[in-house]
Formats: structure tokens, C-alpha cells, sequence
């Protein structure tokens, strides 16, 4: 098939380097920067994200933020001026729901199909093509370009309709930040009331406690591994959706407010290029006190 | 063996239940409640906990909270009073870490061992003999009293010294209430923005976000299955625990704070006795809305 992929970073490098090797002719845009590993596996490169979308049948998008997805859909030699009848465009991006629902109603009005599909599982997800898919759009498209991310991810979910596939992720940003917040809070504890945090962990992973972040981000904090991983800045941008989109649902989500607070706190002594489970340094200073000490 | 019980309420009653039906002759003071299960089972009655001491080679405890405890050990007819040397008292109620290491210095100097080894699990845990237990005391204590705890619960785990099973479990308590909270405020969002959150908790169970508390109590939101469970005022007893003692260590843990708020402002409500996965009904509340509607 061939298939236009738009944004070939940390992520999206190898997520379309599986694409080529599982047989689909990939178009990209070369007048960004593309990956040597992409140009030797044999990628057909484009002058614009027009002539990608003009060339391909489903063009896939995996940039970092909500103005990206626009000027790369809606800008100047944007997908739009390339698209025609029965085209889809998924998504892949982690952007703001709410525009999102204008995004995909754009797409339609140029006869074309439109999933959101923002993944979780990181760098080592999008390597190992591990990555969890949540998608927003019809059944039908869903159907046509399972095949395709499932070249990509395992847990592949139809959320609902378009833009629920980007609420889906919002959501999971917020759980996973506030989990981080709470292994914090409960090893800090722990190791300042004189505890070896290593075994509070250890004693803890069958119960009620445990989960995903106080296995693998709890252990970051105890054995000080805070190499990334998934960036401080990276999940401030989703927790900005997540209480930029709450404001305007008319909704409170306290703690969410305080985790987006700890990361900028970390972010402000110059560490938001760090994993983010070293939020606990934030935890730690006020303390002036550090886990497995 | 001869095992004194101390406290045979919902959590206490079964595991004494269990030690009889695994052969150990058990005491019991019968100037409190004793559950006709236990009386038909052969339980051995006596008149104070004083007596109950003198009988038995082990006493175990399972009351409320740190007074509880108090009153028990060193109250008028206590525990203490019937202590002669080598015996070993386990407290397996869930109280303050720092009470509870003076608590341990005050048994050793008659002659006795301690241990504190409160639990994980529940109602559910007590009556399957699956809870997780944690436990704070010297290695040779932890090996002899070993067997007793493996007829009831399943992860047994020495944390460290006296205080710090306690400490292990005001940890667990921490994180279980914040996974709670942020189950319940990303499906809160996803809720009113008009994604189905019973497929947004299917799309997350597999990645990062993934938890026993998204698993239970996250369907629980869903289904509004409120009826405990673990009541919401047990809750608050523990995080009020967290709080107290994260103020007397000099540390700040502002997301549990938070989460005792939101107990709080369920209890105002009267509905301090259903499951605490009803925190959720506070930010709901405060949104005017609620998830699945």
C-alpha cells in the first residue's frame, strides 16, 4: 500500500521504518529532516506534505503538538491540497481533542476519512512496535487500516468517534502522571520515615498498589535512573491539554493541577529534558530529602 | 499452637476462623464480641486480655487504630501484664509507625518480641487467607511467627525493623488513594467529553496506565458499584496516618492531602461508609456531572 507518513522523528523514524519493512511503499516530506535509516530501507521522498498526500492513499501523521497537526493539514502545501475522494488520514499525534472534532470534520468536507490514533508505550514502543493504539473515528475505517497499525502496536482500541481517541490519551497521561506523583509520595515517605524503599516497593507489587508506574518508575526512583525514557516536557504539553480542555469542560481536576505543577517545578532547575518520573525531585527538594538515601 | 487473637471484628474474625481450622488452639477475650463462627468452631474463651496473654505463646492484635492498640497492650488487664519472657506479640492492626517502635521497645523489655504486620486486602483478603502482609521486626521473630502468617495472606514480606511494616502500609495506603483519584479524574474527563469510559478503561488497561485500581475501582465508577469494599472513614484514618507523620518527618505529600479533602467532602455528604472508589462522587460534584451518564 502506499502510505504517506508525515513526521519521522524519535517516533514516527521507526514506526514507518515497519512500515517498509513489512512490504508498503512509505512517501515522506524531504524538506524536513529524514532519518539515513528510512533513506537506505528505500523511502520515496516528497517536496511537501501535498505531493505526499497527492501520491498516497492513507497518510499518517506523528508531530508533536495541536498547531503542528494544522500546518501540517491546513498550511500552505498542506495534506489538504493533495487529498481526494476515499483518502484517510489517521492521526497519530498526541493533540487537543477538541480541535481535533474540527480537524476531522475539515478532512471530510474534502471527501476523505479521518481517525485520531495517539499512541502510548514511548521510544521503546514505537521501536518494538509495541506501542498501545486509542482510536477516534467510524467502524469502517477502523476496520480498513487495522492491518496497518498493527504493524505498529498490540493493544489497539476503537474508542469511539472522532476525538475520543485523543480523550482516551489525555486520560492516560493524566493516570499516568498522577501514579508517578504517587509512588513519590508514598517511597519519600516511606525512606524518610527510616523504611528501605526497595522493599516497600518489592512488598507492595501484589497488591492494591500496584501498577505499571510503581513497577517500572518506582524502581527509576529508587535506583536514581532518570535517563528518558518519556520527557518532563513532553507530558507538561498533555497535562496543558488535560487541564486546558477541563477548563473548558467545566471540570476540576485537582491533582492534576499539582502534578503539572511538580513537573514545572522540576522543568524550572533545568531538568525537563529528564524521564518523567523524576517529578519526585520536585518532591525531594521541598523535603531536602532524596529516596534510598 | 496456643495463639492469642486480640480484635475478632469483620477483618479479624475470619483469620482467627483460619488459625483454628489449621489446628492451632486459639484465645480469645470474651468481654468483647466474640462471632458465633468462632464459638463453633472451639475458640478458647478467657476474661481480659491479660489472660489471654498469660495462655498463649503468640498474641495477635487486630483493632481500629493506634489508641486501640495501646489500650490493649498496656491498658488496665493488657497484654503486658500476662507477658512472661519469650513470647512474641504481632500487631497486624494498621497504626502510626512511630507509636508503634515504641510500642516494640516497651514488649521487649519484658522479655517478648514484636512485630507490627498490618495488611493488605480487605474483608475479601481476611475471609480467602490472600492478603498481602507486611512486616516490620528482626529476622529470627519473622521466620518463627512465618508459618502462622502464610495461613493468612499470601505476600508476606519482612520490610525492615519495628515500624516499618506499619510505615510499608501507610505507603500502600498513599498510593492506593491517589490511583483512585487519578483514575477518577481522567475518567471524569473522559466522561464530559464525551468519550465512553468504559471503553477508555479498556483501551488503558494494557499500557502504561494499567493498575489494579484502574482494573477494580475504576469499574466500580463505571457501575457505580459503591458498597464497600474498603470504607471511605477507614481511608481517612489512614491518610490521616500519612498526613500526621509526613508532618512530623518534615515532608509535604500534596496530592494525599488532596485525596483525604475529597474523603472529607464525600463523608460531609453521609457517605463515609461506601467503598472509597466513591471519592469520585466528589469530583463529580464539583463538575455537576457523572461519568457514564
Amino acid at each position: 500500500m502506499k502510505i504517506g507518513f508525515l513526521g519521522t522523528g524519535i517516533m514516527g523514524g521507526p514506526m514507518a521504518g515497519h512500515l517498509i519493512d513489512n512490504g508498503h511503499e512509505v512517501y515522506v516530506d524531504q524538506s524536513h529532516r529524514v532519518p539515513d535509516t528510512l533513506r537506505e530501507k528505500g523511502v520515496y521522498l516528497c517536496n511537501s506534505a501535498k505531493e505526499v498526500a497527492r501520491q498516497t492513499e492513507l497518510i499518517i501523521l506523528m508531530v508533536p503538538d495541536t498547531p503542528d497537526v494544522e500546518l501540517v493539514l491546513f498550511g500552505e502545501d498542506g495534506v489538504a491540497g493533495g487529498l481526494s475522494d476515499g483518502k484517510i488520514v489517521v492521526d497519530m499525534s498526541s493533540i487537543s481533542p477538541v480541535e481535533t472534532k474540527e480537524f476531522a470534520a475539515k478532512i471530510n468536507k474534502c471527501g476523505c476519512k479521518y481517525l485520531d490514533a495517539p499512541v502510548s508505550g514511548g521510544q521503546v514502543g514505537a521501536k518494538t512496535a509495541t506501542l498501545t493504539i486509542m482510536v477516534g473515528g467510524d467502524q469502517d475505517t477502523f476496520e480498513m487500516v487495522l492491518p496497518i497499525l498493527k504493524i505498529l502496536g498490540q493493544n489497539i482500541t476503537l474508542v469511539g468517534g472522532n476525538g475520543d481517541g485523543q480523550t482516551c490519551k489525555v486520560a492516560n497521561q493524566i493516570i499516568v502522571a498522577l501514579t508517578i506523583e504517587a509512588v513519590g509520595e508514598a517511597l519519600l515517605f516511606a525512606s524518610k520515615a527510616g523504611a528501605n524503599p526497595e522493599k516497600v516497593r518489592e512488598a507492595l507489587m501484589g497488591g492494591f498498589a500496584s501498577s505499571k508506574i510503581l513497577e517500572v518508575h518506582g524502581e527509576r526512583m529508587i535506583t536514581r535512573t532518570f535517563a528518558p525514557g518519556f520527557r518532563i516536557n513532553l507530558h507538561q504539553k498533555d497535562l496543558n491539554l488535560a487541564l486546558a480542555n477541563a477548563r473548558k469542560l467545566h471540570i476540576a481536576l485537582h491533582n492534576t493541577a499539582t502534578a503539572q505543577e511538580l513537573f514545572n517545578a522540576v522543568a524550572a532547575q533545568g531538568d525537563d529534558d529528564l524521564d518523567h518520573s523524576a517529578m519526585v525531585l520536585a518532591l525531594e527538594k521541598l523535603a531536602e530529602f532524596q529516596i534510598g538515601k
